[in-house]
């Protein structure tokens, strides 16, 4: 896929924002292909009775999603060569879904190396999901 | 669930090595559940049309495998408070499918806040599929 050119990339450029819905089949679809099979992301009775307001989503569901709203600026999910986060705040997913805002803010450019660190802001409902989400992306 | 006691953790011990295998069938349903239907990832003819070896594993179905080793060692994938990596080579998954090798080592445990550090190691065909891959649990 065509990458986007280095060129065209500058510090303080934004991605986003960025809105990724999440329904709770989408969260059956990632049990099923990751195998975890935690109740809590699934069944509201369950998530519920350990104190949760709802069926949240995965982490690492909402990492991958997150991550793929860089993977499309930069063109191709393979240019993202380094990606980090901390797990601040799940998902709640309700029946009627939820949804995921991402933006993202160029960071740094290296014009040597083609590596472009993005910072990104997840939230959802206004709260922020994930901390300290950075990717890096190499183009060139 | 029950999650590992911060007692019972300390420098150096080791988690695995644990061997989680994939198939092209675990990436088709990846594909499905994330929406990257990248045909690197299904198709092998195409994958060959673009110089790569074989079908290759998404990037972020390996982080979330390499992942699941470590929530598991911890007890709950609740506990798993940061996660990073470098992408440094992706999985080959022919048609007879493919291993990934999980091994972790504790590197730092905070007795006040419950952070432990898990330096994480995952190769697969005796080559480093992830780099620099770390993950912080907060254990108690």
């Amino acid at each position: 896929m065509a990458a986007r050119p280095l060129a065209e990339v500058t510090v303080g450029d934004t991605i986003g924002p960025v809105t990724v819905p999440v329904t709770r089949a989408d969260l059956v679809a990632y049990a099923n292909a990751s195998g975890d099979q935690n109740p809590i992301h699934q069944d509201e009775d369950f998530a519920r009775s350990v104190g949760l307001p709802d069926v949240i989503a995965h982490g690492m569901w909402t990492m991958g999603a997150v991550g793929s709203v860089v993977s499309a600026w930069a063109g191709d999910a393979g240019r993202v060569v380094e990606y980090g986060t901390r797990f601040t705040k799940p998902i709640v997913v309700p029946s009627s879904g939820a949804e995921v805002v991402v933006e993202g803010t160029v960071k740094a450019v290296d014009a040597d190396t083609g590596r472009v660190t993005v910072d990104v802001l997840a939230t959802s409902e206004g709260q922020k999901v994930l901390g300290r989400c950075v990717a890096v992306v190499r183009l060139d």
